[in-house]
């Protein structure tokens, strides 16, 4: 299959879930997939190793973050992202408009780009739809995607309106400006945002559009960032039916167990969530009946392991006694532990939802898997 | 082999150096060896697994920290250290002497024992030799130290020789204590641990009346703890000879690969240290032609491995630039890869010199390690 392929290989034919294949310059990537974040190029304490044992197939960076330390320099020295981290598999790269409207100080937006601060330094940069591909082109992940807004939530239909269509100009930038700079040595995807805060003409209107542009992928953006979950499910609603079935579709940042199958249900194939590394270091262990805090005094004398359904390295060596105590003294195992589990569990949700899929029984797993999954509430 | 039985196999014919083996209930443990220091029951970053495929024989814990937390209660609970901690190998515990007389707080010292202050949480708690082996023998390491007063450095000669003689005293109700409440179930060593400071008449009375109350091997304490290097050759020379070939020489908390060299040379078996770990957490590297800090500016750019002559997972994985990278940005994935690749550094050194004794070309090695080990100063 030639790189940048899509291959839809079986629609459910009970809801809009869907499994299929993507090809790049790095391997095949099953759909739908989870994406561990590393956002400077480390999936927050994992090794790759163990990223290959648990069967992650793709991992994400920032180009923010990667523009800023290391600098592009450094990676095209290194032989591009995936080398110079050592993975070597798939990597995709998020555009870093979501960090520079989040994390960078003293933004001055205008239509042609936008001028920020670091978070680390300070130093003063200015980002455009052109300077942004040039970073990602530059870091070169096999996919990576367009510079645009992430608009806040709440945010007003004005508000909203503006800047959906800013970002579908600069979408409009970004493609052009690829063409010319994209190297043939390295085969990138570039993917458009969908925006639109939480209004379904704008979302319509921005799925339209950036479908005339025309790309090899559509995300939704400026979701999961703090509004309600109906209001994400009826954006997913409105939305990935608008989308190209030949084509592939990813929510960015979701997200949780219950979040990741409602979206596939309605079509979703890619997703990324730092939810299995940031809660690891923070305690908090998913697990087949629910969410299990390793903090709590209760696991101070549980010596059984994290979840007996689970079989990675964390479960298999390791009892919920040392973790709580591991996290009680701040060894820095613990962090790596935990996030360890999160990740296969992720990883091992999202084969089961592919399963699910392919034997036609996505509703019935789904609903197994939720009332299991609530079990601890 | 009766479990506690040291096998003296080899001496070399060119100095001291000796070539043996321990035999525990949880495995033999190949002399003269490198023990990891897990003191909180974690050998801080590594997993079990990395410390079995490196080759690591034995891992230590400390009985201060272990008793302040997780407590005795919760390991004896979780069926023992090595059982509680995954790790399921051999484990010595050190006494946690040093410990109160470097970390606790307000320690009032009496012939009976120390009142001290928790430095987690303020609480009181009072150490005597019998408390010291009940904690140890509920830890229930497979090596245990006796209570002793490490010396501070420097120390003079009134002092050494008062301490010297409490620890001589407190090594008496030790033994008389374990042999008391020693459990047939778990089978434990308690070693003497041989004191006097930098006075050679100190120590020598330390080891004779040491000898006289009998132990199944002899550890020198309150050294590296300070001191010129030659005040510990100088200690090391006085000292060693003195102990009984039959029993196991164990140099506490050392150390560098060079003083490792001169302590084996004049007839150590056991060493342990935490600088593996804690270096590798500052950025720095042992590696075959001396110390390399990933930090510094140089490596920015240098896409080799951290030392081409190492097989460990992180120099088979990972560049220098990579790991600058890393340490630049605080992810925490640096402190475990520097740590994994410094303990297998010593783990692996440990292997050169037994086969050094075995091939009776222990100089010969010690001279080339060292030749290169200075490469970069």
């Amino acid at each position: 299959m030639d790189i940048g392929t899509f291959e839809l290989l079986q629609t459910s034919s009970q809801c809009a879930a869907r499994r299929g294949r993507m090809h790049t310059a790095r391997g095949v990537i099953q759909t739908p997939v989870f994406m561990p974040v590393g956002t400077q190029g480390s999936v927050k304490t994992i090794a790759n190793e163990e990223l290959r044992v648990m069967g992650a197939e793709i991992i994400l960076g920032n180009s923010y973050h990667l523009y800023l330390r290391p600098g592009t320099d450094i990676i095209e020295g290194g032989g591009g992202i995936q080398k110079f981290c050592g993975w070597n598999g798939p990597m995709l790269t998020d555009s870093g408009g979501f960090q520079i409207f989040s994390l960078a100080t003293l933004r001055r937006l205008n239509d042609d780009g936008v001028e920020f601060q670091s978070h680390i330094d300070g130093s003063k940069h200015f980002f455009t739809p052109e300077k942004c591909m040039d970073v990602q082109v530059k870091i070169g992940a096999d996919i990576i995607m367009c510079f645009d807004e992430c608009a806040p939530y709440p945010c007003d239909y004005g508000y909203a309106s503006r800047s959906m269509r800013l970002s579908l100009a600069w979408a409009r930038r970004c493609r052009e400006s690829f063409e010319k700079i994209r190297r043939a040595d390295n085969p990138q995807q570039l993917f458009g945002i969908i925006q639109g805060s939480v209004y379904q003409d704008l979302r319509r209107e921005s799925a339209e559009k950036m479908m005339e542009i025309g790309f090899p992928g559509y995300a939704l953006g400026g979701l999961s960032v703090g509004e309600p979950k109906d209001e994400l499910i009826a954006m997913l609603d409105a939305t990935v039916k608008l989308l190209p079935a030949e084509k592939p579709h990813y929510l960015m940042g979701v997200g949780t167990p219950e979040d990741i199958w409602e979206a596939v249900e309605r079509g979703i194939d890619m997703f990324d969530c730092v939810l299995p590394t940031r809660n690891g270091r923070n305690g908090q262990a998913l697990t087949s009946t629910g969410k299990v805090n390793v903090k709590n005094a209760e696991y101070k004398a549980d010596f059984g392991p994290l979840d007996p359904a689970c079989d990675c390295p964390t479960c298999q060596g390791y009892s919920r006694a040392y973790l709580n105590h591991l996290f009680r003294a701040q060894e820095l195992l613990v962090f790596r532990l935990l996030s360890l589990h999160n990740l296969h569990f992720m990883i091992k949700l999202l084969h089961i939802i592919r399963k699910s899929i392919e034997s036609n029984k996505f509703l019935e797993e789904k609903k197994q898997f939720l009332s299991n999954y609530q079990t601890k509430g």
